[in-house]
């Protein structure tokens, strides 16, 4: 072990410093937690999972060997938002996005997504695979009234044709829901696997699974934390029993690589829920295992 | 998602009135724990449980579909229990629990199992086949000169009749005991699988195992939150590693459809040691997967 | 003591049922919290408020001897609110204000007292008296850019004419603030005690000084309960320390007895980070403090 | 300092090995906690005082200059009870108690305090001055239909006739309290404090007035822990805001030296509920506090 | 259950007295915590593992049926060390283990180990075998510039020949590395296998890789409580996310049976980031396993 | 409110980036905690109180109107430390300090403060008047065997001639000492004031003595938080109750103006013990509590 003990490490993503310039993958935190509709405090993830972060400083990932330090990486610090206004927000974050050529957005609720979508699949001029992970399938028309929150966001994705139904897989789906909410996704050609299905099937099958779904085109992942169960990752907002084991989730991920990544989003870490910081370690060290995959491809 | 948000829901079983009238599958609290030996406060599980059961108020079953809110479902708030005094108390609870048709029993500890099983094998006139998920046996003749605690519970049970040791499954089972405590049930043919059971065959095995030992006669199911690992389920006084996932417990209900169910207890939620909810989460998801395990067979 | 143990007590205010018909005084919860701007989760507050008021259902004010049980009390639930939208929000909630006669709110964030004095006003036909207690003072003219949000309350109450500044009195103030927001609220006439000042002159030198700003008019109190020190609370969004102790603030409203009462709100409770209820209570007790003082009168 | 760091310190009071052996002063734990009617687990609380007890080991007291290394004390472990039941747990106190010459009881609840008090009247032969120190007046003469719970103990020892009424000092008492209640000790001649009283005269005055009620018998010390403010105290069953402050209490033991003690109990501390050990710590200082105040007279 | 209950259980471990004198297996608390490089506090570890192991000390072993009351054990309380001094304190340590026959050490951090090493090779005359369980592989030749720490034992147990590594096995294996240093010890013939490894191959295979690597001499086991995932283990210092279950670990253990064990050390338990003392409590439980793993083949 | 939301606030103290120059005050962290004596992890102090200090950022101090965004701060990140090393730490320690000129650190444990005063009475060319805020002296000899821990940090500075006794003054002390310790240093002209002396004079009269015994020169201002009560500050490593209320604490500093400050060290914050942020709230106030105090001398 090289530099400075974790407990000094600085607390951009990783230990990078903060910069407004963009690098080949740039990590961002979006503070907006407003439309949530459980408990509260998504805003203070990212600081969170930064922090967390300082545990994966040194060395490489231990199975790819791919070290972040080799890679063009930054840290952009937190996104602008308009307080107290989800759609301006929105606006803000899309705006800020489409700055950025290839972002891991550290949330936030997961209502961030949508802008994120937006902004991307304006850049690479078509729909998008996506790869969501999640306890909710988050594809409700709207929640307790409000038309954009947390709990709508491929709803809206799908119907603005900013992901590809056909080449949508959602893993992890587990909570209560309507029973035509549940069949609106599948209905226009979403993949649904839920944790039970992944626990009965194993993990490489759902690997294989995912991978079939997102083909080769350009891809996104958006995961939710409350994918993995409470006992994994209790600091979230709306957490729901029977989830996935961390393990599952870095497996998954790392059966993911070879495809076209072209974004990522890590949402929903509440850290006044989380004990001993072990929800935003999951969060930053899935947000790392990301960055190993993508980066693994970029040296061939 | 309609109605209002999870914050905002009202504080009875999946956001019920509290009601003095029993329906169909009736829910109440009994906040006895004086009977306990290790860490205390299970009085207060009933009104956790309920809390947490915010989470699940909205929409059907994910696999079932069935919608708890197209049931007869009442919470009638928390029996009465005589402080200080265990035998009192399981007296009231006997009293309480007789007047009603199907009950579904927050804890409280363990000890309230004794006099809801009198109740209802006096009402169902025979002994009753008992899913019985827990850590510990229970089958302690007394528990440190206690002789009605929350340790000698299905000692009791099977000595006065009210539960066939032949149909009676113990699942999850993992704690020191006294050899002859171990040999005692199995002796009376009692079927007993450790929680290292069901890790290793897995819980398909588990369930046609249960199956198989309860039988199509009335049956009750008595779920201890501590047959959790406490990874899962801190919240509880007498935790022991090793313990169920909650998917696997999720599975198991789902698993017992179609058999003749006659209530249910959830027991040992100790909400002074759960972090962010989880346990009383599990708890209440639990109970939830029973009403909707057992609504599913009302319609037909 | 009757009734039941304190643990088993159903959780409305003070153990009352909910109902939709106002009393004499009729307490309200309002969640929103989404104009916030530090650490989030006041939503929350007061369903904590409600759970800790238990300890305060059996028997009387130990100095007043009034017993909340003889009064004219209803608890009316949770106030509808936009998710996600403060001004639809704060419409809403000027709405349901404006129906209840004498009205107690539970917060929610310190946004939700512009609405309530909006219909307060408007219910008196004048410009109220104001007893604002708090680290704050809430006269920014924006937050980060946010018009409407919590702290901003004031600045728009004086400037709608909503409250008298010359019968207006700021208790417990200390945080950082710009000069010129420091001096706005003097300037026009407000008079402004720092947490300092009580701590220097005494409780009682505060109360004589309160009753003298207050004056015989209808009046308002404003309770945030960031104006005690962090240890006495910790459970709130932007706390300072060096504020009031529980004790103080408890002396401060039985010094209120016999001025024209015509509403109270205690705001900022954010249970995720309280520890062991000690927040919630102290949000409970000094709520049932107005009660019992306010209930003094009513015999006369 | 010398010694062990107080990381290994040996887990009994004060570093003191166990024994059965009195000595001059002896520590025993009484694990009661079934009488209890809000939060539970003072069961927990003997272990944890003794714990927290190791900040207090190395050297003398900083203002009496009596170091305990020099006292003759000892460490009887705990109490038996019997489980589940409180009257013969009071009969097996009782019978403990008789065989220690001066005893410092670590609760549990305060129920335990009758029986420390039928025997130690016995073994003076005569009424005891008591100096109780509590949020709560404990005169009830039963709660929620338990004659001997923790509410109702001074009610039962002034029947009894083990304290003198007229030679009783309340201080602290601030809980809602029924009008008939509150009056019933006064009327018997007990002195009554409340906390507001002793934040408004002064702890020097409180000193005086508290020494004069005592006289010079034989006198008992019960210091419940909710006397204190949450703030400082929060491991407590049924806190009550505007309590005294750590310091406070601290000056009334200090001021009480050279009366004529017989015994003390520190009761109520429930570790589920406190924070950072800071209650335990409490209640280990105040006991400390004790022993070093009656032992300073010991040398004379 | 005989005896008293868990909560008056006395402090050693198993409810052990303490004592100087050595038995068959010997229990001692090593507080060593001044080399951690991220989370502090394992110092509190030994004491907060013995209070857990009050929940096993009544009864035998659920499936070995091992009473550890009927085996030759001592608890020694904690090792002296040096404050502030790694290399004084791993002298002492050195010391203090060379006098113990069969030694089970509470750490404390994982730096302890080496010393415990020195001492058991020398003892046996040749190099032991290893069963490292950990999320590190603590291969490091130094820790950010400290040369003996708790991620360079094995390093310097290799080097200096007190262990052999082709009788060494590692599993759990899972946190970031330099290349280079996840090379040193396969390189000298050391087996690893990784949390995922486990995952994927399941339990049973894991233990037949271990026995065959570790063969018939002399062996030693470590026990890293990170081994296990933080959703089971949060109270440690460096946590990594994707490791064991508690139950595979206590598989594994008891999978050990009938090989030459001489020793064992479970290290890096931090109580203050332990939630309800979950990890305390795996540790005590992976410890009690070693005992009843090695006391079952005492009586042949 | 101008900027950004707390929430979004980057990590340096007050907001600052993270610089190698230093500014007319500079603020940095000794994250050294190896020669603490009873709970760990005083490492984690300086980032904590980091992020606690963004509450701070936005505006004047309310009562000197001093803007600490008008003055020259710097914050230079972490001091480099040799881990597992006290002396080789201290010798470290000197030589950055040495590099500025007018230092705050932020602990890191109270050890750090000695190379602190070495490093600067060679600055200034002679011994420094010493404001000494604790509940212990830290003038023992030495601590439990280590020469140069976080106990005998004074008794160093005395002896080697860093500070002058005479212009000593100690307030807050209330531990538990040895009586030979207690006379050392007022014996060599130290004014030593209780937490009950201030409680008992008030803080008015505290400042008063303080500046009369510190005079003219220059002078050092070393805080530990644990001199504030438990309640305040339960996040440290050796609490003792009876302490300051983090209101005195700041008046007590904002007394302290005008005198010729040369630094200042905030130490002994402890983050895991903290409960929601609150004792690095203290810190992070009473560190710019000085910066103001400072700074509003600057202009003159």
């Amino acid at each position: 072990m090289v530099g400075v003990p974790t407990f000094a490490t600085p607390p951009g993503f990783l230990g990078l410093p903060f910069t407004t310039t963009p690098a080949a993958l740039s990590v961002a935190g979006i503070p907006l937690d407003i439309g949530t509709t459980n408990r509260a405090g998504t805003r203070a993830g990212p600081q969170a999972i930064r922090a967390a972060s300082r545990m994966l400083v040194d060395g490489a990932h231990p199975v790819s060997g791919v070290d972040p330090a080799t890679l063009s990486l930054a840290d952009l610090g937190e996104f602008a938002i308009a307080l107290g206004d989800i759609q301006a927000s929105l606006a803000l974050i899309e705006q800020q996005a489409a700055l950025i050529p290839h972002l891991l957005a550290l949330g936030g609720e997961h209502g961030v997504t949508l802008p994120l979508l937006r902004a991307l699949a304006r850049r690479v001029g078509q729909s998008l695979a996506l790869l969501h992970v999640d306890a909710h399938c988050d594809t409700w028309s709207e929640s307790f009234g409000q038309e954009y929150g947390h709990g709508s966001v491929f709803f809206h994705a799908i119907n603005e044709g900013l992901i590809d139904p056909h080449r949508t897989i959602q893993i992890g789906i587990r909570a209560t829901v309507q029973t035509e909410v549940a069949a609106w996704a599948p209905a226009r050609g979403v993949t649904v696997l839920s944790a039970q299905d992944v626990h009965a099937e194993g993990i490489a099958a759902t690997i294989a699974r995912a991978r079939a779904v997102l083909g080769t085109g350009p891809a996104y992942l958006s995961f939710d934390i409350d994918a993995l169960d409470p006992a994994f990752a209790p600091g979230t907002g709306t957490p729901e029993i029977g989830g996935l084991a961390s393990w599952q989730a870095q497996a998954l991920i790392r059966g993911m690589a070879g495809l076209d990544w072209r974004g990522m989003d890590l949402v929903e870490v509440a850290p006044a829920y989380d004990v001993s910081e072990i929800t935003a370690l999951a969060g930053a060290t899935l947000a790392w295992e990301y960055i190993c995959m993508v980066g693994k491809d970029w040296g061939k």
